[in-house]
């Protein structure tokens, strides 16, 4: 067989300053409906007294539990507490752990079986509960893609639960609920988008559709970054939502590559966001690609050159520590090995030892 | 409520060359299975006997009936086929008549009910058959969207049966089933795409989404149609199918606009190649789109500087004749006045009259 890719977008999205107000006619058909967030952002955003409002006639049931990097325990009582309450679809509200959460919950909800059970079954024994995702960040894509990331806490690693049954069916992108993030966490989240679209680029699982969502994902971050003064200007909102989502879809067709792999060792470790440990880890990155003569990283330097994009001067606003000060020499092998042995690596266009990724690690 | 737009490309799509060995793992599920094509192409493109080969284990059904512009009649014999042969999934090959029939009649096999009385619903009372698209031109993208275009022969006129759950489930797009195209079909197929894609980038109902791929697909057919010697080099067949398939992505958001509805006169009264007609009327359509100032046309004169297209070259190997040899006087205002009348007005980004069109029709 030739080289054969295959490319779609298959959640419906929303998008628009009040896109919110799709939510009602979306959810016309269900009478008993689960809500998934976090502790804090469903109240911090309005969304809870809006969704109150908008569906005050359907039996509306909050599951406000999920933590940052969501266990497995959490999706196990999720999708009971979904059960128990006769849910007929999910609404998730928030950043990349609620969205994620919610889409094993909505699976677990209809299957009450143990999580590695489901976790070595590609078709799921029942379809889950529909799923309407409203992000609150603009950096995951999660409402783009299938990826649940679920942290088994026992053996301190994270397991992508992530089946094609489990596409949201709807995404609700409304900029204006971004305006409650502080900057640095707008930041933080916009650069996470933007290495998904690079790391998409130069992913090996690359085509030429997630090539274009990843061009013009790139484009538009850097045009909005190098052209706003307020990063909370509505029109910079805009552009760094539509261009989250576009990363969504992007990583849904190439994964993500080494740097991704890195950061999450500098999140488990370190707490750093992981939009700031992926923004931290671009220069390095970049330099590796650069190094080892990566075809498709060319068009990268020229773009930043375009839009005058100094990386030093953004991670100073992100707040971001040098790598040197974060980590100690006896953590960086350490950093390398863990990243190296992640799935990651059949993406990334390079091969590498972990020699090689701790002398490019300053 | 403010602006809002939604964007999805919902068709899992398979390609390059040799793609169709996708087909059985695709099928997999199901024993009975109705392929949808026209009388000669199953055979022309060598896939009557690929299917019998790659399915020898599956019950077949053929339905190779459907003719250019498929009638309501052939969507309902369609229908009571598949249902009488118990088919559980269908495949469709060819252009955009059998694609566009074999949508409509998924949909019929599972409902045994009139096609008007369909019509008028959203929502088909029953799921209609999972449809694989496996296109044999690259013009119509029908592969990509909900689209199906079936004409009542009583009242002569063209109905959209489009339903949301009408979308192909799969589409398997292989160049090298283009490869039996005779050049000025291919040629005429490749314009069709490019109407789309320059149509969707005017619509009044195009989005940031329909853009990304209108100008991808317009970029790429141009880079290619100026690069190639060859119409039918390898390299050429692979840009032409999937700029085509970008293109019915374009459409199914945007809708097309009056280019097109001028075309179906041309094809409905001088029985020329819907992409031939399009080719024909894109000079005049241009025209009109710069002296009515349409803003979003402006970086259309720039690609076709940018990729040395001279459009009047490419209508002489097209063999197309001049719009003025070929109507009368007195038929071009018939022909603005039935195009005016069309629903493709609601997306063109222009009023106008039929003086107005039957003075640009030159
Ligand atoms: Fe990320
Ligand atoms: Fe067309």
């Amino acid at each position: 067989m030739s080289y054969i890719f295959s490319f779609h977008s298959p959640v419906e999205a929303f998008f628009g300053f009040d896109s919110i107000e799709k939510i009602k006619e979306l959810m016309a058909p269900y009478k008993t409906i689960g809500i998934v967030s976090g502790r804090t952002s469903l109240e911090a955003t309005g969304m809870k007294a809006f969704l109150e409002a908008e569906l005050a006639d359907r039996s509306l049931h909050f599951f406000s539990e999920v933590e940052e990097n969501p266990s497995i325990n959490t999706i196990i009582r999720g999708g009971a507490f979904m059960r128990s309450a006769r849910c007929e679809a999910v609404i998730a509200v928030g950043g990349g752990s609620p969205l994620d959460a919610a889409k094993s919950i909505a699976v677990f909800a209809t299957n009450n079986d143990s999580f590695y059970e489901l976790l070595a079954k590609k078709d799921m024994p029942n379809k889950p509960l529909p799923v309407l995702a409203v992000p609150t960040t603009c950096g995951t894509g999660s409402e783009m893609n299938a990826y649940s990331i679920i942290t088994d806490a026992e053996k301190t690693d994270k397991i992508n639960f992530s089946k094609p049954c489990m596409f949201p069916k709807w995404a609700v992108l409304d900029p204006g609920l971004l305006k409650t993030l502080n900057e640095r966490t707008l930041l933080a989240t916009v650069f996470d988008a933007f290495t998904h679209s690079m790391e998409g680029l130069i992913s090996l699982r690359a085509n030429p559709f997630s090539d274009m969502c990843a061009m013009t994902s790139m484009e538009l971050i850097l045009a909005t970054l190098s052209a706003v003064e307020d990063l909370k200007d509505e029109r910079a909102l805009v552009n760094f939502m539509y261009a989250s989502s576009l990363a969504g879809t992007v990583i849904l067709h190439t994964g993500t590559t080494l740097l991704h792999s890195l950061g999450y060792y500098l999140t488990n470790n370190k707490k750093i966001h992981h939009g700031t440990a992926n923004a931290m880890l671009l220069p390095c990155f970049m330099e590796m690609l650069r190094e080892k003569g990566v075809q498709k990283f060319n068009v990268i330097p020229s773009l930043f050159e375009k839009h005058r994009f100094d990386i030093n001067l953004w991670l100073e606003r992100l707040g971001a520590e040098p790598l040197s000060s974060v980590l100690t020499m006896d953590e960086k092998p350490v950093m390398a090995a863990y990243a190296l042995s992640k799935p990651n690596m059949k993406s990334t266009p390079f091969e590498a030892d972990a020699d090689y990724v701790v002398k490019k690690l300053v």
